[in-house]
C-alpha cells in the first residue's frame, strides 16, 4: 500500500545495502546469496536474528527473501512461468509444514485505482479460489488435487473504507480461521532499477511504516492470530528519495571541495506523497500479478511444477 | 446478489401483489401506500408483522419500503436529486435514532464484474468515507458536519473469495463496532417494467434465498450483531420467471378451453441460472448508483435537504 | 453488438436448422459437417451460394464456419489452448493467401462496460500489437516471427461516439491500408444452449441486422473497401426469442387441440431491449476472450501450432 | 499522452516563465494575466505571434490558455462547478462562431489503463453524446437545447492500437466531417505545485514533443483538416525533470564558489520514462474528468451557465 512511501525503501535488501557500501557488518543480521543459472535469478536471504539488528535495520526480526530478476519486466511468456515456479519453491520453504485440507486466506492489499498500487488486486484476480468448494462439496470436487484450500479477499484502502486494513483482516481471519495468511502488495524501492524486476517474500508479515516492535496497524502474526507471510514487489520510488539520492550523489563529487551538507533540506516538502513509477506501468503489472497468482495456485494445487 | 435469481422476486411489494391479483386479504401483513406528486414517487410500506404473515410472504418479519419512481430509469440529474432526497428521508425513518458519534458500516454486495450485479460496489465508490479521519483528527475534521461516521466495504462474491458474505461481514463488525450496517445489493424483480425504476428498503437486512427464520448465511441483526438495512433496486428477471409468467398468461387465455397445466414443468431447466436484463444496463446502474451514494452522503452528512 | 439483439439469431448455423427441422432443402445454401475428436469440436460449414439462398436465410451470400465446442464454457486451460488452435486454423482458411508484411486491423466491437458484451473489447486487450514496432524498427525487431502486422482498435458503441461503428472503421482503413480486417463481436443465439460454447467465423463480415444486400451500417467488404472476417461467440439470447420459443413449444403441444396461433402476439413488447445471459457471464469471457486472442496471436505470428 | 514526457513541460506557461525568470523579453510572445476573484482563478493567455516566437518558445504559432485554480485538487462540489463554467466560457473565446447543427469530435487522448493518463478517456465518459441522436431524430430530439452535435471517440495509444493516434483521428474525421475537433490530454507540467490544478486550452492542437512546424503526428488542423483545440491538464511531471531542477537549486546555492556544472550529466538516464504523480491520482482525476465533462456539456447544449 502506499501509505508506506514516507519509508525510503520497503526492501530488507536495499535496507542491508546501506551498511554494506558503508563496509559496516551488522550484529545479528545474516545475509545468504545463491544464484539460479537457470532462470537467472539472485535469490538473497536477510535474517534478522536479533532485536538488534532489527533496530538497525529498522525491520522486525524475520526472514527476507529477495528474488531478483531482471528480465521479469519483459513479457517473456515461458520466463515469467520459471519465476512463478521458483516463487514457488522459496514460498513452501516459508510455509508451516503442509497438512491434508490446510486453508490459506490471500489478501489482496492496495488501491485498484492506482496502476502501481493495483498488484495485491490484480493476483487476486487470477487465483483459484477452492474454500467455498470443498466446504460444500468435500476435497474430491477439486479432483482430489487441492492440497491447501485458497480463500482471498481484497480489503481496500483506509481512503476507501475508512478502516485500517488490520481491522478488516484481524475480523475475517476470525470469522474464517484460515491455518496462515499470504498478503500481497505493491512495494517501494530505493533503486528504480528494482522496480518491477524483484519480489520479496518475507515471514513477517507487513510492518506499515519503518520501525519495529509491536504496531497497531501491521498486519503480523501478533495482530491478525495467524502466521503472515507477504509479498512484495518494487513498483514505485518514493520522489523524495530519488530526488536525495540524486542530490547525494552529485555532493559525493564535490566533496572535494568541502562541501558536504544535510540533503534533507534540499527536498522539497511538496515532493513527500509524490511517487515515481515508469510509463508502462499498465503492462508490467499484468504480467508480474499473473506471475505470483500462477505460484500460488500451484502452490495450493501442490504441484511440484508449473 | 446474483445467488439468489432461484428466487421468483426480491421485492415484498411484488410478493404481496400476487395475493392481491387473488384478492386475498393476508392476516399479518399490513399495506400502506403514499404518493409524492412533487416527486413522482409512489411509496408502498409492506409490514409483515406476524410469523404467520412471514411465512405466507416467504419473508422475514418486519417493514418493506419500496419507491416507485418511473421516471429513475432516465438520464433526468435533477430528478435523482429529488429521488435521492425522497431515500434519504425514508433512510432516516428506518435509522436508530441519531446519536453523537454514530457509525455506520455501509457492505457494496454483488459482483463488480458483472453489470447488473455491480449496484452495490458502484454506489460504495460514491460514498464519502469518514470514520477514519474522525477517528483520527475528531469530529471537527469534517467542518462539524457529520452527524454518522462512514466506513464502507465491498466484500466480493463467495466465487471470487471462498467465503461467505455474511463470514466476512460479521467479522469485520466484530473488530470496527458499529451501531448498524447498510447493505446495498442489486436484485431480481418479477416484473420487467420495474427494472431500474423501484428502490427497496428493508429493515430486516439481507436473507438470501425464499424462506424464513434464521439462515446461516443472511446478513441480519441476528447475524451480524448489529441492525441490518438492506437498500436493492431490481436490475435483472430470473429468466425462467419471465418464461414462466409468459406462459402463464398464454394459458389464462386458454383457460376457457379446460387446459390449464402446471406451468413449471414447461420451463426449460436451462433457464436456471440466466437472467433478463436491459441493453443500456450499464447507463442505468450509473446513475442509480450515483443517486444512492448522494442519499447515504446526505445521510451522514445529517443534511436536512440534498 | 447488442444493437442486433432484435434478431433472432446471429448464428447462420441456427438459421439453417430451423428449415431442416421443417426438413427442407434450401436450394443455393449447403451445409458440411465434421467432427475432431481430438478436441471433441464439432465444425459446421453453411456455404451460402446464391442469392435466392441468402434471401432465405436472411443473410449475405458467403462462408459461415461454426466451431461448437461444449467444454468451451468451462475452466480448463490446456483444452482452450486446443480450442485456440483450431480456430487458427479454420481463420487460416478463410485469409487471403499469406504474403510478407501481410497487416490485419482487428476490431473489438460491442461495449465494454456491458459484461456480455464486452467480448471484442477484451480480444483486443490480450492482442500482441507489432504494426507500429515493424514500421519503426522493421520486420526482424520481432525476432522474424511476424508473419503477419497487427494493429487493432476498440471503436465502442453508438451510444458512446454518435457515431456509426462502419464510419471509424472505414476510416481508419483508409487512413492505415490493412490488407484485411477481423472484427470480432459478441452474438445473440437462439439456444441458451449456444451460449459461450460456439465460436461463428464468417468471411462475410458484419452484418447487423437481419436482411440481405447493401446494408449502409454493415462492416464488410463493400462499405471499409478491404475483406473481412467476422469472429463471434453467442453470450445472450434475445428476451423476447425466449419467450417465443418457449410458448412455441407449449403451443405444439396442445397443437392436436387445434389451437395453434401467431405467438407474436404473446410476447410482451417490453421484451424487447432486455436480453438473457448466465450469472457467472464474467468468468466465461474472461477465458473465451484469452482463447481468441491467443489464436489470433499465433495467426499472426506465424507459429504452426500454438 | 504520456509519450511527450521527454518534453520538459506541456504548459506554455511554465516554458514562459523560465524565461521571465531571467527576465528577458520575447519578441513575438505577448502574455496577459486576469484574475477572477469570484472563483479564485488566474487566468494568464500567452500568444504566440510570430514564428521567431515559436522557436524560442518550442511550441506553435497560437494561443495558450491556462486556468490556475489552487482549490481544484480538492472534493468541493460548487466549486468544480465554478470551475466548469470559466472553462466553458474560455472555451467558447476559442471555436468557430456558432452555428445551427454544429458538430463537435472530443477525442479522449491517453493510456485508460494508466491512472495519471486516463484524463481523456474518463472525460469522454462523461460527455453527453448527440450527434447520432440528431442524425435520426433531428434536432427536436434534444428538447431544442443541441447547439452543437457531439460525437466522441477514445482512441487508444500506440502500444495498444499499432496506429499513430493522428491516423486513426484523421480517418474518422473524414468520414465523420466534424466542424472542429476538441482534444483532452493528460499533460506533464514541470512544477509539481501545478499538478491537477491547472487547465490549459489551446487552439494549436496537440503537438507532441517539444518542437514547432509540421510534425507527422501532431493533431493539428494541419494534419487533420478541421480546427483542433486542445485541453489539457497536467497530472505529472517528468522524474527526470523534478532531479535536475532540484539539482539545478543546490548548485545555484553552490555558484558563488564557482561550481557551476551542465546538470544533464547528473541526471541518471534511466529516469527518461519515468514519471512522478501524487498518491491520491486516482480521486484528484475522477473529479477534474468531471468538471471538464460539465464544461463540454454546456457547451454543447447551449447553456448560458452550468
Amino acid at each position: 500500500m502506499m501509505d508506506r512511501y514516507n519509508v525510503r525503501t520497503d526492501l530488507a535488501l536495499e535496507q542491508r545495502e546501506r551498511f554494506v557500501s558503508d563496509q559496516i557488518e551488522i550484529p545479528g543480521v545474516a545475509v545468504e546469496e545463491t544464484y539460479d543459472d537457470m532462470c537467472e535469478v539472485r535469490v538473497t536471504t536477510v535474517r534478522i536474528e536479533t532485536e538488534n539488528g532489527a533496530a538497525v535495520m529498522g525491520k522486525p526480526v524475520g526472514n527476507y527473501i529477495t528474488l531478483e530478476a531482471p528480465k521479469m519486466a519483459e513479457a517473456d511468456e515461458s520466463y515469467h512461468r520459471e519465476i512463478s515456479g521458483k516463487l514457488m519453491e522459496v514460498l513452501e520453504g516459508c510455509l508451516p509444514e503442509k497438512e491434508d485440507g490446510q486453508s490459506i486466506l490471500i489478501i489482496g492489499l492496495g488501491n485498484r485505482n492506482v496502476t502501481p498500487d493495483a498488484l495485491g488486486p490484480l493476483v487476486v484476480e487470477h487465483l483459484d479460489i477452492t474454500r467455498h468448494l470443498v466446504k460444500e462439496y468435500g476435497k474430491y470436487a477439486l479432483d482430489g488435487e487441492a492440497d491447501r484450500l485458497v480463500s482471498a479477499v481484497v480489503p481496500g484502502v483506509m481512503g476507501q473504507t475508512g478502516m485500517e486494513t488490520v481491522e478488516i483482516v484481524r475480523g475475517i481471519v476470525e470469522e474464517t480461521e484460515p491455518d496462515f495468511v499470504i498478503a500481497i502488495d505493491a512495494l517501494a524501492a530505493r533503486s528504480v532499477r528494482r522496480l518491477n524486476r524483484t519480489i520479496q517474500i518475507a515471514d513477517t508479515g507487513i510492518a506499515p511504516g519503518s520501525g519495529v516492535g509491536n504496531h497497531r496497524n501491521a498486519i503480523t502474526e501478533e495482530t491478525v492470530g495467524v502466521p503472515v507471510i507477504a509479498i512484495g514487489v518494487p513498483t514505485v520510488v518514493d520522489a523524495a528519495t530519488i530526488v536525495g539520492d540524486s542530490i547525494e550523489e552529485y555532493v559525493a563529487k564535490c566533496r572535494d571541495e568541502g562541501m558536504r551538507e544535510n540533503k534533507e533540506h534540499l527536498i522539497p516538502p511538496y515532493l513527500y506523497g509524490m511517487f515515481v513509477t515508469p510509463k508502462d506501468i499498465d503492462e508490467t503489472m499484468e504480467r508480474t500479478s499473473y506471475t505470483i497468482s500462477e505460484a500460488l495456485n500451484a502452490l495450493a494445487a501442490g504441484q511440484a511444477h508449473i
